[in-house]
């Protein structure tokens, strides 16, 4: 290599340079992050700041499965049954009769004609967006979808257009003047707001347009959900897309829609082809927290949860409860002062959210109980946060 | 919408037609695929073609582990302590001791600084590779890197020079022809043809050249891996990437490296801030797999899948033994013809490989015993295959 004025950037003395500079950038935001370690089955368990148990507001664990006894039996009993590991993509030899009985399972859930099951849901997001998106169509997406959205739209190869939170209007208006195919693609719960999309009104306007719909549910605990069959077999294809990581207490994500779509994500979905299956016994898991969520019993903790979060929020969308800040230092100090009293209430910053609406980000579960609620409104109210 | 031209492509026919349109073409290829399953633990089981039992040789379960009564245990005790899943990213609350404990053996085994644990070896990859690269950043890629490689390095936005396979000098030219930082990036081992890069040449390039370098050893077994420490703090950063799901019988992957770059990673990489953690079950499933692989028990089994490949292919670098066919429809007659004698080995066809390099992919494991490989060579032979 010739002593060229790159010779700082290429030699090793570069590289590290580099990555000290991003680094201190991040530090000098106010955003810089380690993790935490947490010991529990539970919302009340052991954090690495010190002996004191804290209750967590912090878990996606929503209906409280991930420490459901019979959940956890399954996840055992599957584990013993075909190994810890799948060992291969579920295309080679990584099936087992769980992972059918799993899509089947929602398949029937979400009334669609089909289902997939991925790894995590960031790579469900990644093979849907990826397989239905491509030069040609444009992607149609809500600011605030989910970065695994997001991911999956920027390697898709499509056009992106996105359009202003919630306003269906101004999506329908970018689907219109696209002389093609266009995909709508939101969340159906926001990850960081809680809030949610007409669900009705976006289903409506795909078949109008006729565009595809692409609905991520992850969040979606009491709703809104697509309610039925998505529409007559010549209507744009609905797609639902969901995790097994949050009310259903496991891990891996999901895509649920007409077959036709299902059987395309098999053969192109490469997070899909190109990943080893998901664990039997996180498949279990997620098939045992299932039967749970479409039993009673999983319909009380629907309520219990609904419960809990109407005492925060009344009529609040989801049993993601925000209570924005602003500034990055001041949203970790609030953190830092609940955890004091006892409570664990992340500080959401960004990247994750927009730059001045960092924020405590509380989550609510069917796993706590009245005195969690309880002590967490008397901290708020302490710290003025409410 | 006016009635244009584009009204077949814009409502509910054109996209049904479009998918059955896209359907075909991968149909008429002889390329269409679907799951099959397999109800078994271990190489010998049940495949939905019928009742009689076939032997596998499809995993990428190198060493058996899945199945090892420790391994097994260890992940169900865990699932009972911890839950049935993470709850949350690692960087909310879905870290959980199991992980930081299965992280530091990964560094020490690996002999890096730190290493950080991805829900798969997919979200490794485009972690890893969306991180280092960006504007301005070259990547120098093998022409037959794995797809989570392909798909990380379009994720980055980095300018992306792929090289001809195995070839190292064409590497180095395409490092040093761009005026600014390089990434090489090659997997250990091929996951398709079995064949190795040269380690050592690969890291002597990079120091020279000052480019870092990103190693996939997801399939090494035996070699080649990075021996001991990767070089002085002020060389540019050499990154071991690698899986829990083949050798480590689990699920997920992990980055492996100097701690400037771990630490980046869990601030930038967005597969790991926005993905739900490892299952605890599955972490625990790999931490003792680890530790097995580290003990004489683990070497005694590395031992017994090399003298399985060298009876298939004396002095083949991996368990993974490629027998060319051609063409897609003749690979898959292969594989029926072997499956009628009792043996499982999958037709690998585009787009896993290129067009016309369709093929048997043999993979051996020390879960066969010797009669499992008598039996296979013999149907081999029967075929005329070998």
């Amino acid at each position: 290599m010739s002593r060229s004025p790159q010779v700082g950037i290429a030699d090793g003395n570069g590289w590290r340079d580099h990555l000290a500079e991003r680094a201190d950038a991040i530090k000098s935001a106010g955003r810089w992050r380690s993790t935490r370690t947490y010991d529990s089955l539970g919302p009340s368990g052991t954090l690495d700041h010190g002996p004191d148990p804290v209750v967590t507001f912090a878990s996606n664990d929503y209906l409280g499965l991930s420490s459901h006894p019979a959940v956890i039996e399954a996840a055992s009993a599957a584990t013993h049954r075909w190994g810890t590991g799948a060992g291969a993509s579920r295309l080679i030899c990584g099936t087992r009769p769980v992972h059918d009985e799993l899509q089947a399972e929602l398949a029937d859930w979400k009334h669609t004609e089909a289902a997939l099951v991925f790894p995590t849901g960031f790579a469900a997001n990644l093979g849907v967006l990826t397989v239905l998106g491509g030069p040609g169509v444009r992607i149609v997406s809500d600011e605030l979808n989910h970065a695994s959205i997001i991911d999956g739209a920027r390697l898709a190869g499509a056009e992106v257009a996105i359009y202003p939170h919630l306003d269906l209007a101004a999506a329908s208006a970018l689907i219109t003047e696209w002389p093609g195919r266009s995909v709508l693609v939101t969340d159906a719960v926001f990850s960081m707001d809680g809030d949610a999309v007409d669900m009705e009104e976006a289903v409506e306007r795909c078949a109008q347009l006729g565009a595809a719909l692409v609905v991520d549910e992850a969040h979606s605990v009491w709703g809104p959900n697509l309610s039925g069959p998505a529409g007559p077999l010549d209507a744009p294809p609905v797609v639902r897309v969901g995790t097994l990581s949050k009310s259903l207490g496991a891990m891996g994500g999901f895509v649920a829609g007409p077959r036709a779509v299902i059987d395309l994500l098999v053969n192109a979905a490469r997070p899909f082809i190109f990943s080893t299956g998901l664990s039997p016994g996180d498949a279990a898991a997620a098939l045992a927290a299932l039967h749970l969520v479409r039993s009673p019993e999983g319909r009380a903790l629907v309520r219990r949860v609904r419960a809990h979060t109407d005492r925060l929020t009344p009529n609040h969308p989801s049993p993601i409860v925000p209570v924005i800040i602003g500034d990055e230092h001041r949203a970790v100090a609030a953190s830092e002062d609940l955890l004091d009293l006892g409570y664990w209430v992340p500080a959401i910053r960004p990247p994750t959210v927009a730059p001045g609406t960092s924020r405590l980000r509380i989550t609510l579960s069917a796993a706590h109980d009245d005195e969690h609620i309880d002590g967490l409104l008397a901290a708020l109210d302490r710290l003025g946060l409410r």
